[in-house]
């Protein structure tokens, strides 16, 4: 969750260097080198693709720009049925510096012949990104998205078809180019009615998992799928052929756990410490990331013979703030490492 | 939510009379005359005490003010544990253009020798009202009220306890003015990790609840309860004595109502249109409307011998947006009152 991010000073150098964000994100050098700066800093298991969520609607032609301050912008927001119509699939051409930079990084993984840690690529849902080409921007109630879903209802899932076939052709390149397991951000989801939450954003990441190769080259490839917000739904989110679901920290991973034993669904849990937890001072940080695995340790595990905490990916519950200390960040690894092996006694 | 406000056209006009949002919420006159307009416009059930959650903190001496496109700020945020040991319970002197707006409703309300509806009284709850008080103005993640509680919970406390005391006396002080029922807005208690909500929001709301009278004047005064992202926890929620559970649209009332009567305890719901159903156009707003009281009709009763809607409060699930057209209320209003008669024969 912005694991190479603006907290870390090595990657505000790297950004100065590349001129701006999108300069960052488009070069697959500088996305290379800042979506390893966090593994030198950090002892992780996972490396995440540095990139961004409107990569797609930007190849889509609708114009991204970032403005100091104010986040992303889309010069051509989807606004009138005509420009709706227009929409076409995102050509993947304009997304090579993306798949360019999933293999350099891959390349740059290999250190004395092994491969360090995994790569994770990912690519935000078709109602996230829906959310951000109707509205234009960020927004904290998306409001033009969700008046189109309620009285054009047509229109939205014209949009949603597009994005669903352009995400799965995404994430299917990233993966030819070196990805190894994929996650889907659904940032917005969460501001869904209930059904409308199952019928449009559930939906359509169900039919992007339905496109994805099982695996490539032999290996089998994870999906990963992110609903902030989405807690209450977990039941139906544990139908759409996800491997892992992650969750944001209203929801306790013990309960989570007991709720797919529940129906059957021993899924994988990612997850779920509140970012904020690391502007406390390092006693708080361990004490708090210690008091998530044990509460997770306590509950059933997935299978019998496994230990709870397996099928487990230790996570933030969303996005880790800019104004983080990046010493937080070393307690918070360093904890999980020494708890997990302590609980797992 | 939000009933009167600015989608009026005469809410601007008696704002703007009035100067400013301070000055209106400030003035008696100018509050029981935007409390009352939405009533002259539309067929609802209750009129709610306009007024703003703030002005417990602005009484304690946080020096509240509106900055126009910015929204509420703090000039003296509780920052600085001297600041927090400074705290005292509202004066509640500093609160009487509140009591004074309520006793005035009341009188506003009589037509023809009887009460018009009747009105309910509110507050924010301790935790919503820490946010603000901490942070010193609106925020997407309340960085410093989250941060106060993992690094210093004994803070926090402090502000809570106090928050406490202020908003039990402040809610009594409108029932003795006047109010018929009182409705506590946890607007930020859905940004809390789980366990965390519990012991924080909803064991600050409990507390305030159980310094409440349950009637006056031999009359029951009913308590409403909303926590805005809060229905993962809703079992939590019907143990605190609240009368009324409201609810965002996250979560289905049928859904609610069902795990409600499996803890047995089958308190009323309010809620939860999306206010932005009401961007639709008339028909979509009838259909999303009808949508809403066909579900809660098919859950069951909360007692053998009610209706399913009996116990249900029709309300949106938030706020409503500043840029309603107002006629889309009417249409609204038209169908919960044509339809929950249609579905009770």
């Amino acid at each position: 969750m912005r694991q190479a991010g603006r907290y870390l000073p090595e990657y505000n150098a790297t950004r100065a260097k590349a001129g701006s964000f999108l300069g960052l994100a488009k070069n697959p050098a500088y996305a290379t080198e800042v979506t390893l700066q966090p593994l030198d800093r950090y002892p992780l298991d996972a490396a995440i693709l540095f990139s961004d969520i409107l990569t797609i609607p930007d190849a889509m032609g609708l114009g991204l720009r970032f403005t100091a301050g104010e986040g992303p912008s889309f010069d051509h927001p989807l606004r009138t049925e005509e420009a709706v119509r227009k929409l076409r699939v995102a050509d993947l051409s304009q997304l090579q510096y993306v798949f360019d930079a999933v293999s350099e990084i891959r390349k740059a993984l290999i250190q004395n012949g092994k491969q360090r840690v995994p790569l994770i690529g990912f690519s935000g849902s078709p109602w996230t990104l829906a959310c951000y080409m109707i509205d234009g921007s960020g927004s904290d109630d998306f409001r033009h998205a969700k008046t189109m879903m309620f009285s054009r209802p047509d229109l939205l899932e014209h949009i949603l078809e597009i994005n669903v076939q352009s995400v799965a052709a995404y994430l299917i390149a990233q993966v030819k180019s070196g990805a190894q397991a994929l996650m889907i951000f659904d940032t917005w989801g969460g501001l869904l009615p209930d059904v409308w939450y199952q019928r449009i954003s559930l939906a359509a990441m169900q039919k992007v998992i339905q496109l994805l190769p099982k695996e490539h080259e032999g290996k089998k490839i994870p999906v990963i799928i992110f609903t902030k917000g989405g807690g209450l739904w977990l039941k139906d989110m544990a139908q759409i052929g996800s491997d892992v679901i992650a969750l944001d920290w209203t929801l306790s991973l013990s309960r989570a756990r007991k709720t797919l034993l529940e129906i059957g669904k021993p899924l994988a849990l990612q997850g779920n410490l509140d970012p904020l937890v690391l502007f406390s001072d390092p006693e708080k940080i361990a004490q708090e990331t210690t008091a998530l695995l044990k509460d997770l340790s306590q509950a059933p595990a997935i299978k019998p013979g496994l230990h709870p905490l397996d099928g487990h990916i230790f996570n933030l519950g969303h996005g880790i703030s800019q104004f983080t200390p990046p010493e937080s960040v070393s307690i918070l690894a360093k904890t999980v490492i020494e708890q997990s092996q302590a609980l797992r006694k």
